[in-house]
C-alpha cells in the first residue's frame, strides 16, 4: 500500500482514505526517530511561517503544535485568545485573510465552533490544520492514539481484531468522533460507552457499538480509551453528579482486573486522576498516557511536513 | 535622489526628511521580494535581540513586528501589558535600562503616551522603534501606507499630482498624524474629513485642507483612507451614534459610485464591516486592505536593517 | 581549585561546595564576553528544548531565561500560570511528565512552593533550574550577585575580608537565603538587617550576623544588598506602614554618607524607587542595578551550559 499526499490541508480524519491515514503514521515513525535524538530538528521548514492561532486556548496541544513546528525549523508565531486584540471586531476570515497577508504558510487552528477549520482552509492558500473545532473532529489526537495503539501492539497489528472501547462523554467529544472514523477505516471493531445521555443510540450509525455497561464489554477489549470529562463543554449536567459517574465508568483497580491483562489504557490528557481512572492504572505499564504526547509530536510533524514541508528532507 | 541611513531610531515622520521616507519605501521594496520566496529569511539581524514592548497591547501590530524580525534572523522577544510584573513598580526608564541591559539591540515600543519612545530613545543605546504612541505618531503604519500608494499607483507616480482624502476620528489618530507629515513631505495633497468635533480646523496648519462634507470631497481623491472608530481612546462620546457616523462619514456603494473608478480605499485594520466601510468594498479591487497587511512586514523588516542590520545583506 | 561541574540540576545553593559555585562564575565570565559581540550566539544547546514553567509571574526572570536559552541556540517554549488550561486539573508531577514526553530537555521552573523543583528533578530526566520557590531558593539570583561582587571588587578579591549587609524582609526572601549561602560557602562575613519581625534571630544559625539597626552597620559594609518589598508575599503586615520601613531602612543619601566611599549598592530589582533605596543612589556610579541584570543572562547561560550543554562550545 503507498500513496502520496495530495491534500492542502488535514481538516478532519473523516474525509482520509485507509492509505493517507497509514501515509501519516508511516511518515510519523521516522520523526520519531528523530525525537530520540540529542539534536532533534529537521530543516523540512525552513524559512517557512506556522501560526498557532488558538481561539479556544489550550496550551498543551499549543505547545506540542509550537515544538514541532520549531523543530522542523519553522518561523512559529502562537496567537491565543487572551490576545483579543487581533479578534477585536474582526470576523474569522479576516484574521485569516490578515495571516496570509502576513505571509502565514501554515494556520494550527482551534475553535469552539465545529467546521471553522474547513472555512478557513477554503479561503485561504495557506495549508490548515485542524486542532479541534467544536464537539466535530481533533484529526492529529486520532492519528497519534492510532499511531500508539500500533506501536504498543507491534507493527505486525492486524486491525481487524482490534476491539477498541471508548469510554466517557462521547456526545461532546472531537477527540472520540475523530477516533471512530480513523479505527472504523482502518478495520478496527469500536464500542462506545457511557451514559445513554452522552453515548445516544444514533452513534451506531457510524459502524460501532453502542454500549452503556461498561464492565461488561471490559473482558473484551484490547484497548480502553477513557475521554476527559469536560464540564465546560457541557451545556447542562449529563449525570447526576461526579461520584455516579466514577461509580459506573471510572476505570478502577476492580474493574481492571476484569480486563486483559495487556490491555491498553489511554487517555488524551490532562487526566482527572480518580475520575476517569484511578492513579495508579494512570501510572502503570498499560497505560499509554505519557506516549501519546511523545506521539503527538512526532504526528504533528509530520502532518507538518507532508502538507508543505521540503521534499527533500525526510 | 540618494542617501543614506544615519538615524538611530525612528520615532516620528515628522523629524524625516522626503529622501529618508523614499529610502526606507525603495529598502521595502527589495524585502517584498524577499517575502514571495518560499524560504523568507535574510541573515541581516542574525545573532541580534529585538524586544517587542507593548504596553498597550496590540496581537497585529506585534505579530507584524515579530514576524519581520525573525525573518531577517533576529531572536525575538515579546512582552505585552498582560504580563504587568515587568512594569510593577517600574518606570519606563528602569523597564528600558533592564532591557538594555540584557543586551537588547533593539526595543518596539508601542506605549499609550504620546513622547514614550522619544523619551527611551534619548536613554538607550539601543535602537528605538515606535509603535505607536498615544495619539501622536504610528511611523511604520505610514510607511506601508504610502509604500502601498507607489506600488499600486505605479512607480512613475507623481506624488504631487495626488489627492489623498483621510476620513474619520483625526483627532485622536497617529496614523492620520503620520500619514499627514509623510504625505506632505512627499508633496501629496491631503484632505482631512470627519465631524467637526474630531477633525478641528487648526488641523489646517498642518499644510492640508479640512472638511466635513464628505460626499463633497469623494469624486476628486485618488485615495480614501478611512480610520477606524476606536472607542477605547475617546474619552468622551464625538458623535451622537454610531448609526449617525455611517449616515455621514461610512463608505458605502452609493458613496463609492461618486469616486473616480479607479480610487484606492485604504484602511489601517481591524475593519468595521459596515461602519467605516461597507462589506462589498473592503473585499473589492479597489481595496487595499491586505497589500497594507503584507506591506506592513517589508516597511518592518527594512526599518529594522536600516537601523541597525548587518551591510552586507540586503 | 579545579572542578568539573557533574550535577542533573540546579536546585539550590545550599548543596553547592564552594568550588562549584566558583566553575559556574568562571563559566559566565566568559559568556558575559560573548554577550559584548554584535553577534551573541553560542550552539551549546542547538537542537535541544527548554521548558519555561513559571508557575508563579514572572516577566523579568523568564525574559532572561528565554534570552539566555535562546543565544545558546536551544528551542525555547514559555508557559505562563496565565495558561492555566496545562494546569486544570493537573498535578506538578504530571505537568512534568508531559513537558519530559515532549522532550523538553531542560524546565526551568518558577514556583509558589518551596521544594517544587527538586520535587520535579527526582522525578525527570530533564535538567531542572530552579527560578524561585517560595521562599526557599533562587539559585541563579546568588550567583549573579556574588559574580556582579567579583566583577566590580576585582578578580583579587578576598571573599574572607568581605563584609555583605543584606537589608530588608529576609524572612520571606528566597534571595536572601540563596545569597547567605553562596556568601558564607565563599567564606565572606554577612550581616543581615531589617525588622525583629522579618529578620528572626533564628537566622544567626546559618553562620551570619543578625542586626536590626540599619545607621549601625552601614560604615563597615563592603556591599549593601537592598531587598524588594514584597507586599504580596506577606500573609499579613509585619510593620506599620511603608513610610516607618524607609525612616528605618531605606537608603538614602544621609545613610549614604555613613557608607565606605566605594561601597557596592545591589538590588534584585524591579526597584521601589524612594523606598528600599533612593533614586539618586539607585543611578550613581555605586549601584550594580544594572550590572546585575546583565549578569544574570551570563550566569544563565553558564547553568544551561553546565548541566546539559555540547562539552565543544565554551
Amino acid at each position: 500500500m503507498s500513496t502520496v499526499w495530495t491534500r492542502k490541508d488535514l481538516l478532519t480524519i473523516r474525509e482520509l482514505d485507509r492509505a493517507e491515514i497509514e501515509l501519516v503514521l508511516n511518515t510519523a515513525r521516522s520523526f520519531k526517530d528523530l525525537l530520540a535524538q540529542r539534536v532533534k530538528k529537521s530543516s523540512s521548514l525552513k524559512g517557512r511561517t506556522v501560526v498557532n492561532l488558538f481561539v479556544e486556548p489550550s496550551t498543551r496541544t499549543r505547545t506540542s503544535f509550537e515544538l514541532a513546528a520549531t523543530r522542523l525549523d519553522a518561523d512559529v508565531v502562537s496567537i491565543d485568545s487572551a490576545s483579543s486584540s487581533f479578534r477585536k471586531g474582526e470576523t474569522l476570515k479576516d484574521t485569516g485573510q490578515v495571516l496570509e497577508a502576513m505571509k502565514a504558510d501554515f494556520v494550527i487552528l482551534r475553535h469552539s465552533a465545529a467546521g471553522a477549520p474547513q472555512f478557513l482552509a477554503e479561503r485561504l492558500k495557506a495549508h490548515i490544520i485542524n486542532a479541534g473545532d467544536g464537539a466535530h473532529e481533533h484529526p492529529t489526537q486520532a492519528l497519534l492514539d492510532t499511531f500508539t495503539m500500533r506501536e504498543r501492539l507491534g507493527e505486525k497489528l492486524a486491525w481487524k481484531d482490534l476491539h477498541v472501547v471508548i469510554c466517557g462523554d462521547i456526545l461532546f467529544s472531537r477527540v472520540a468522533r475523530s477516533n471512530v472514523w480513523a479505527l472504523t477505516k482502518l478495520g478496527a471493531r469500536v464500542t462506545l460507552v457511557g451514559p445513554t445521555t452522552l453515548v445516544p443510540e444514533i452513534f451506531a450509525d457510524l459502524g460501532v457499538t453502542v454500549a452503556h455497561d461498561f464492565d461488561a464489554v471490559l473482558p473484551d477489549a484490547d484497548v480502553i480509551m477513557l475521554l476527559r470529562i469536560q464540564h465546560e463543554r457541557q451545556q447542562r449536567s449529563f449525570f447526576p453528579s461526579v461520584g455516579e459517574y466514577v461509580s459506573l465508568f471510572g476505570l478502577n483497580m476492580t474493574r481492571f482486573q476484569k480486563c486483559k491483562p495487556d490491555v491498553l489504557i489511554m487517555h488524551p490528557g490532562p487526566i482527572n486522576r480518580g475520575v476517569e481512572i484511578a492513579s495508579e492504572l494512570a501510572d502503570g505499564p498499560n497505560s499509554t498516557v505519557l506516549d501519546q504526547v511523545q506521539n503527538g509530536l512526532a504526528i504533528r510533524m509530520a502532518a507538518l511536513h507532508l502538507l508543505g514541508g521540503s521534499s527533500e528532507v525526510s
